[in-house]
Parts: C-alpha cells; structure tokens; sequence
C-alpha cells in the first residue's frame, strides 16, 4: 500500500510539471477521495494547490474533509472567496464545524463569512456543545418525518431533501414542537406499503442521547446497539441531531489512543506522532517521568535503611531488580486486563470482590511457579554452573518467598488501583505500568527486606 | 446504567415468581434486544429459558445473538428442535457462523441439523476461511443487482429480497459470472430516475477486500474510507460476501484489545475477564512472565560483577530501582507512542531515521531536565534536609549524567525495537513495556556503573 502511494505521488508529480491537467483530472475521477486526500498530505506544499483545483467540485470537498489540518489550512490561505465558498457549500455540517475548531481564528473568520446563513447558524449551535460531548460530535443534517405522514409522502420528502442529509438510511419521526417519538429504517420504508401511515409502522422504542453525554458513552452504544446513527436530544426530548457510525468509529480510534497514552504516562494528543514537534512530545511526555522519578525517592530510603545488610549480604542487592521487575510486569498484567475490562463495561464496582479473589489465585499460582522455577535456576545455574556461591539455598529461599508475596501484592494492587480509580471518577487508565511500576518497586523492596531480616537473621 | 439493570433484573424475577407472564411479555417488546441480553446473561440459569420463551420469534433470536456463548449453549441444550429451527432460521449466515465456532461439537451438529440445506451451505462457506481472515466475518447475505436493471426492477428486487439481506444501504451490480463490477448506494437509487439503467449510474471504483486478507486490515479500511459495508472478494474478483460496519467495530474492539494484552505480557483471549477460569489466566500470564524473570539474570550478572565497588560506595546501590524505573517508563512511552501509529498506520518503516531522530532529541530533553531536577532533589532534600551526608556532589553527578544516557537509550530502544519487529513480520504489539523494560533495566545498569568507574575511579 505504501509504496503504491510513493509511487502514484512520482507520477503525478511528473504529470504536474509536463502541465498533463487533463490526464491528471482523469487519475483522480478514479481514485477514492481518502486515497487523494492520503496523497496529498504527502505532495509537495506548493503543489498542493493546483492538484486540487483540477478535482471536479464534490471530489474536491470530499477529498478536503480527508486531509490533514495542516493542508487544510495551506489550502484555503491559497484559495479566492468563490472557491473557499464552493467547497464549504458541499461540507456536512459536522464536518465543517470540525474544520473551524482546528483553524486559526483568522482562517475560521473567512470560513464563516463564506458559508452561508443557514449553515453559519447550524456550525455554531455544534460548536456551543462542550469538547467530547455528544453534541460536538453530531451533524444537524439527518431526515425528520411526522407521524402522520404515508410512507409515499415520506419518500417523496427524502428524495427532496435526501440529498443533503448525512444519512437517509434512518429516518426519525418527530412531532410538531420537535419532539423525537420513533425512528423508521429506510429498510422497513421500502418494505412497507405505500399507504401506510408512519406512526402505525414506527419503531417506537427510540434510543437516543442527551447532547452533553461524553462522546465515549456515545461509542458504546453504537458497539452495543448495533445502530449506523444514533439520534442526539436535548434536555427536553427533542431531536437536535445525529451522530454517524463513521465519526463513532473515529471517536473509538481516538479513545483508545488515549488510553494507550494515558497507560504509558503520556499527556493525551490529537496530533499523528509524525506532525508533534519534538518540544511538545517532550512536555507530553516529562511530567509524569518527574513525578515517577520523584516516587522513586521512597526505594531509595528502604534501600538506604537496610544499607549494612545489604553490605554483609552483597548477594541480594544483584537480585533487586529481577524482584522489582518481576513485580511491576505481574501487576502491569492485572491493571492492563481490568483497565480494558472496564472500558468495555465488561467488569464494574459491584465485582470488586470477585475481582480481587482472582487476582489473588492467579497470583499464588504465578508466583509459586516463578519461585519454584527461579530456585531451580539459582541452584543449577548460578551456583553449580557459574560457581557463585554467595548464593546459598537459604539465600535463594529468601529471593523466591519475596517473588511470592511480591507478585500476591503486585497483582492486588493491580486489579485494586483501576477499579478504585474508576469508582472515585478518576480515569483507570492512568493507573497502568509506570504508576503501577513504582508502587511495586516500593512494596517489593519491604517485601524482600522484611523476609531477609527474618530468615537471615539481620 | 448498571443499577438500573440490576433493579430490572429484580423486577422480572419477580414477576417471573408470580407467573405474570403477559406483563413480562409487554415489558420485553418495550426493550431493545441489546438490554434483554445484557439482562438475561445476568439472570439465575434456570429462569433463562422460561424467560426467553416469552420473547417473540424476531426479538428472540435477535437477543439471542447479543447473549454470550454460555448463556446461549444453555438456551440451546433446553431447546426443543423445532424451538431451536425457529431461532436458527432468524439468524443472519454470520452470526449462526459465529455461533457454530463458539459452541461445543454435539450442539454444533443439532444446530446444523436444523437449518435449512441452504442457511448450511452458507454457513459451512463461511467457516472454510481461516480464523480472523475478511472471509471469516463476512456474511454472504448481500443485495447484488445486474448491471442492465433499471432502478425500478432494482427496487423491485430488494422489496422482493431485502427482508434477508444484512444491509440493503449499498447494493452491489455484479456480472452473470459473479464479478463486481460496481456499486450503488440506496441513497442514489432513491433519488435516481426510476427509467435509469444501473450500469449508467453505478459507482465503478468499487473498493474490495480479498476473503483471506487479516481483518485489521478490513477494519483500517472501513475507518479510512467511512463505508458502511465493504465487499469481500475471491482472488477471481467474484463477490462472495461482505462485511457490515457493526462487525467491524466489534473486530476493531477484539484487536485493540489483543493488542493491550500483548503490550501487557498476556497471551490474548477472547473471552471476557470475568468469564476466564483462574487456571486460563494463570496461563495466559505466566509464560511472558516467567521469560523476563529469567532475562533478569543479566541485571544480576551486571550487579553481581561491580559487587565490590558497590560496597565501597553503598549509595550507589539505593538509587537503582529509581535510575531502572525512569529508563523503562522512558522507553515505554516511545514503545507505546510508535505501537500506536504504527497501527493507525500513521508511521511506517521508511519513516525509521525521523522517528530515531525525534526520540533522540526528545530524551535529550527529558534527560537533562529529569537530571537537572534530581541535582537539586538530591542535594536539597537528601543532603541537606534529611543529611545524607554519603550523597556528596560527585555521586550525585553519576546518578543524574546515568539518568541522561539511560533515557536518551531507552527512547532509542523503545522506538527502535516495534518498528524493527514491524519490519519483520512480528506485532509490534509484543515489543511494549515488559520486554522493554527488561532491556533497559540492563541497560541502565551497565551505563550506572561505567560512569561512576569513570567519575569514581572505582
């Protein structure tokens, strides 16, 4: 695929610089708007312009939608009022209102003079919604049909203004005052007989959410549902748009990088990893290193403490990172499986109980197995292979009992930690590896000092 | 949500106790099938099939579909045959397909002996592509017209097969020999004119999938190109089904899911947390734990080796866990930035020396500003608050000029290490936090002590 693209983009360079125009136009009737766009996020700057005038008018809009902010912009400082205005005319609505929050103010200044009235109006009632809500994400161009309307009028009504809507495949039925009271698929419209009256065929159970619902429940549904739109309704139950099921699954793509950013200690961005600049992934990224590193403080005040058995034991302080590694991948297991269990509301608060029961037979079984396997190892191979003897069985013993409790705690803290999180109106996600990491480096060090005093003697 | 659910569920068993069966009925044909299941997966076993009986035919097997697979093998084993055709035969080809995968051999054949010679032929078609590829999550319940139909007998034919179709939204034209030679969307039809020929007004730049290609790449195409439905074709460019929106989004959830179990160091499974034994997680876990347990040895070795100088100079050893932890959180946040894009396919592997280059002087900037920070940290709270008095200036030096070399190391591996994996063929996935952690913990290691050999003469 890629180097197709590097390709194409060769050839239709060479087409630009021989002035080949119609050729070029040709190319480009063929192609998918999202392989143009794709393309053109790749062209030369000064190019850009003039392969995308050669776009007939739709393709043209089409294929803006697809490209990149950065182009985007690039584009409209280049183009006259008319063309600014041709493009922005064939713009769905959401579209357009996503364009004027990502612009600078002076861009969206010549957007909105440009658009017109109806559409000036429609942008910004989505842009009074606040950021991640179901209202910022919805398009205020959908079919609304009244109850007693035949389903021949009703066709009649979508072919008129069909055209212009998002989706015609769900039609939603509303009473006078805007009130949504049922929806029809265009399935069951062509289904039925042309003189049925829409409220006798109307599927009445309508499920639809409020315009400041968070964006994420909004995705849920439409994994739950199995829905291709979802209606958005204001606080009175009346229809004010609908959200697609392709900018549904835009927002699931866009969640779920979150959490990965969000799970490895990175401030979330909505820029591709190629178009950050190096200062803003450095601010993204030091915080939460800081705050880490600063925790560390704590295993070095344990470490510090037990210094002198430290010093008549060398043999335990070269296990020290085994013990805390070990322990920060046990528990990064357990808090990344119910980090991805909550988000998919498979587990909740309620299971809080069977959850850590769980973790804590896995856990005794995982660690059982590692320690029996790590003594083996110590015993076979550091001391009879590679002759270390500072290992001593009863040495061993006390490095494999604190993989036990270590990995008991790690994965208990695990499971604990998101779950709590989540309870308290907190992101889970923010509890995942390196905080997790750091708590444990912390509990696995006290383990392993506290059986070594014991056993040990010191 | 949940409490609702709960309340509901206390309510039907009661009505259920109190045999008002008519009530229940009318409660259920309110409810989306979504909900039932949701709700019948949580209810006592032994009230299921009563309570499923009270559904009608459509919205039966319409719940039964959303039901998880324990649920709905006990559905099944209480079903009589002509109980268990009648849910069958309302299924779509996918879902029964789905269906047969997930249930035990003798259930199996009970459902295959009950549906129809050509439901079977279809199902068995399905489950004859590997696991995960377009052909196995493909239903081949799609509307295909002629390409000399006009749009009236196009519509003829949907009204006349659409009732069984998964999606009637886009039709697909085909030749008499099965090929796809375009598309139409109901949306064009509707306002076409009823005398236009369909191969005058089809859409000819059909977008296709092979049935063996991965379904991540079925779902990358669906998010790049906003389709609702996408044919599947065989390597002969015959239509043999297609995949619908909904299934993708399901794929698109499993593998993000996959993909978050991987970077955890856990087998993937694709069953829900709380339905996974504690024996299937304990094996799902152990194996990636048991690997980096032992790849730990290294750091034993490392430390094991500098023994004596580390009794010499026993501040040195307090501040491992916090030099091991920054490096492997540092090199988590590249892994995980770079596992990301790579499956937004935002960054591929020609893009190799910009992204080396920006994660090196990203962590030359973290590097220095986690040193710099940790200078003044050590001596102002260590030295001079708590009187560390082993902390002198020049081991502070060590610890912070490591803490540059780790990070800048780390983000090199952690960027490195994925695209490399990439390149050959592995998920990247597998290459996150555990495994680079491990690396870097050595790492950081043998950077710690050839600085303060060098700084400390040691």
């Amino acid at each position: 695929m890629a180097d197709r693209v590097v390709t194409l983009e060769g050839t239709l360079e060479t087409l630009l610089a021989e002035k080949k125009y119609g050729t070029l136009r040709d190319v480009f009737v063929t192609m998918n708007a999202s392989d143009i766009a794709a393309l053109f996020d790749e062209i030369e700057q000064d190019k850009l312009p003039r392969l995308f005038r050669l776009l007939p008018k739709e393709l043209a809009a089409e294929t803006f939608v697809e490209m990149d902010a950065q182009a985007q912009e690039l584009l409209i400082q280049g183009f006259s009022d008319n063309e600014l205005k041709e493009v922005v005319d064939e713009l769905y609505v959401d579209d357009a209102a996503d364009l004027v929050e990502e612009m600078p103010a002076n861009v969206v200044k010549r957007i909105l003079k440009q658009a017109d009235p109806e559409m000036r109006k429609m942008i910004n009632e989505i842009l009074k919604y606040p950021e991640d809500s179901a209202g910022s994400i919805m398009t205020t161009e959908y079919v609304s049909l009244r109850p007693n309307m035949t389903v021949e009028e009703a066709f009649k009504r979508i072919r008129r203004t069909g055209i212009d809507k998002e989706t015609i495949y769900t039609c939603y039925i509303t009473t006078e005052d805007r009130k949504l009271i049922g929806f029809l698929s265009i399935r069951s419209l062509l289904l039925a007989d042309e003189n049925d009256v829409l409220q006798d065929i109307m599927e009445q159970n309508v499920i639809a959410v409020n315009t400041l619902e968070d964006q994420e429940t909004v995705v849920q549904m439409f994994s739950k549902y199995n829905f291709i739109a979802l209606p958005v309704v204001d606080a009175e139950g009346r229809l004010v748009g609908i959200v697609t099921i392709d900018d549904a699954m835009d927002v699931l793509e866009e969640e779920v990088t979150e959490d990965f950013e969000k799970m490895a200690g990175i401030t979330p961005s909505d820029k591709p990893y190629l178009r950050t600049t190096v200062l803003e992934t450095f601010w993204a990224r030091t915080p939460w290193l800081m705050i880490l590193m600063l925790s560390a403080t704590f295993t070095s005040f344990i470490i510090g403490s037990f210094e002198d058995s430290l010093a008549a034991y060398m043999a335990l302080s070269a296990f020290i990172p085994m013990l805390t590694g070990t322990g920060g991948n046990s528990g990064t297991q357990s808090a990344t499986a119910i980090i991805r269990s909550i988000s998919l509301r498979e587990v909740e608060f309620s299971d809080l109980y069977r959850v850590v029961w769980k973790e804590i037979r896995v856990a005794v079984l995982c660690g059982v197995t590692l320690a029996v396997c790590n003594f083996a190892k110590m015993m076979l191979v550091d001391r009879l292979l590679f002759g270390n003897t500072a290992i001593s069985p009863i040495v061993a013993l006390v490095i494999c009992l604190t993989l036990i409790f270590t990995v008991v705690c790690a994965k208990t803290v695990g499971c604990l930690l998101p779950m709590l999180a989540d309870k308290g109106g907190l992101d889970p996600a923010v509890m995942a590896s390196p905080f997790i990491s750091t708590i444990v480096d912390a509990l696995s060090l006290l383990i392993y000092f506290q059986i070594a005093r014991i056993i040990l003697h010191i």
